[in-house]
């Protein structure tokens, strides 16, 4: 509202497309083949590269609080990378740095201050707070909650209704990041209590309450978790190993140790 | 974006209302006094029967992931039963058939190759994943996460915040069918495990993790969830039997044998 | 749609802001430096007092259900208090008090009957189902339930993915009051059962099943909730209380016995 649409500092890449209702709002640079659909808001300093298709009633920059009580508000730089599908709905705030081929399921809000590397997937009504650090290949499924200053490394899956905490005194706001190292797996439902690191390649099953730090390659599971045993021990109705998952996954599910098939 | 709106190819039922901002893109069925509000986008080969009621900012007929990477995406049928109200933001995906009397809160989604059936709610916020079977009178409230394959049978009552999962060994996408049967309650907060099978008018309670398979008319509860006892040993404060449900349920909710008022 | 855009009944106070394709649909009361963003819908007999600030998006006095069946549907009236921040996609329906400087989150839902009193926070995807009444300085974070009839103190807090139920008998509709009393925390994921009373100052750990009444300053966790001890004896990693949090928070969060600052 207090930044008129001021097209002159727009640049448009090659064959860029924009649809009915859009508000390109300031210093905005789209690179080529960009899409932009209807009833589309971007605040200034966003840079959304080559091949992005951004959908209807996406916000991309929105602005922090600050907005509201200063008339000046200076926006940080938002930069979504190529290839990226940023499904309907979805709000990106402003001084975020996200990789290319990001996909967002619908209505996705991803908080200022954050990182995301790239081939990430983040679900529909996932919600990740402020100055969270998200490597590559990671999944994120639905309706998460992603705590401020969460780290999440490359190949981890996290599945709906996650909840990853911060503030171990609340509402003293004293934060201790979770961190969640490679290939790990978080079940559905599950919470994991501020400060906590899980382990490379563990696993921890739905539903349950991490109260403590999770070694690599074990299997937690219950309220609170209690580790039940090595990934190594579960094996598949034909007794065959599927974990580590790395090296038994058949389904060609876009993991660059399989783009030779 | 790659659909132009083609009005030519809209078939308008009688007394049509159209809102501002709308889209239609390609082969539509509009019934008789469908009503389309505001800034609703509704993608090709989509059906909307009579008296339906699509409300602001909804999408219907949003395409799968095909539909990015190709210029000629071909959308499958999507149709509307007569009398729906959806509610707005709402999302339906291509390749769906919704029956009459659906009612979704807002911002619901429903993905692709879902079949459900007559006079159900489906609440804010919750998602329906891909291919899943709903019968006729079932409620499902707000965010709700229905996972893929699933299947809900006529009657049954679905709480805000539970989770139906499928993977028994993620990510391996090794899918088993969890299946509802007819009149059960799955209490707020519940997770159900892949392949499990909740029986006739049995009831989860909240925040229960169900690891077994559920017989007919029993009460379960806890984490894990623990048999308590039958659905005929719970009575009011005035001593009074209340379940089966059906038996007992005094108020008018709209369900078929209560229609004789 | 069956409210025509009839802009004689608006009042405007002093240098109102209006966005594009905003529809004011009937008799609105706009307050002295009111903003209006994209896309916002107003609904009749709404009053947004001064310096509210309506982000893109919101629909502001949603009517109920009656709506859809009856033509001359009587919308009651909503009121949002001076200084108030609603975001992206926030529903406010009719017949709803909201205090000032309100802020919600993006896609909050605040159903019909409410009252909610000044300063408080509701965060996102969070839904207030009807006749929920909050006091002042309430912050509810995101994807929060609320269910009907609810009663929440001033300086509560409430964490993400908490589920307040109401419904003894599902799904009879024996609805029974749930009251968290002042200053009391409920932690993220937790559930509180029908009925129960939360008392001052207590202190609910996260993904905590609250099936009896707390008393007040008791931390209980766990599931089933299980009583543990008392605030007074958790300590930060130097020894020092912190709880009761009034009497040991440190930052300036905005109270207003911190306001001598």
């Amino acid at each position: 509202m207090n930044n008129s649409d001021t097209l002159d500092k727009i640049r448009y890449g090659k064959k860029v497309q924009i649809g009915d209702n859009v508000k390109l709002r300031g210093k905005i640079d789209l690179g080529d083949h960009v899409k932009i659909s209807d009833n589309v808001i971007i605040y200034p300093n966003v840079i959304i590269k080559d091949n992005s298709y951004i959908s209807p009633g996406c916000i991309i920059g929105e602005p922090t609080e600050d907005y509201y009580r200063n008339n000046d508000h200076p926006f940080k730089p938002t930069i979504i990378g190529n290839g990226s599908i940023i499904r309907s709905g979805t709000i990106i705030y402003e001084d975020n740095t996200l990789g290319d081929n990001l996909q967002t399921g619908h209505n996705a809000i991803i908080r200022e201050g954050s990182k995301i590397g790239n081939k990430c997937n983040i679900g529909s009504f996932t919600e990740l707070q402020p100055n969270v650090y998200i490597g590559n290949y990671v999944r994120i499924h639905s309706k998460v909650m992603v705590g401020e200053l969460t780290r999440i490394e490359d190949f981890v899956w996290i599945y709906p209704h996650v909840k990853i905490t911060n503030d171990r005194y609340p509402p003293h706001r004293d934060f201790k990041t979770v961190t969640i190292k490679k290939y790990s797996q978080i079940g559905a439902g599950s919470l994991i209590l501020p400060g906590i690191e899980i382990g490379e390649n563990a696993i921890v099953g739905a539903m349950t309450v991490v109260k403590r730090d999770v070694k690599p390659e074990r299997v937690i599971s219950g309220v609170p978790g209690r580790d039940i045993c090595s990934i190594r021990d579960l094996k598949d109705e034909q007794g065959n190993m599927i974990y580590p998952w790395k090296d038994h996954l058949k389904d060609y599910r876009g993991y660059p140790w399989q783009e030779t098939e």
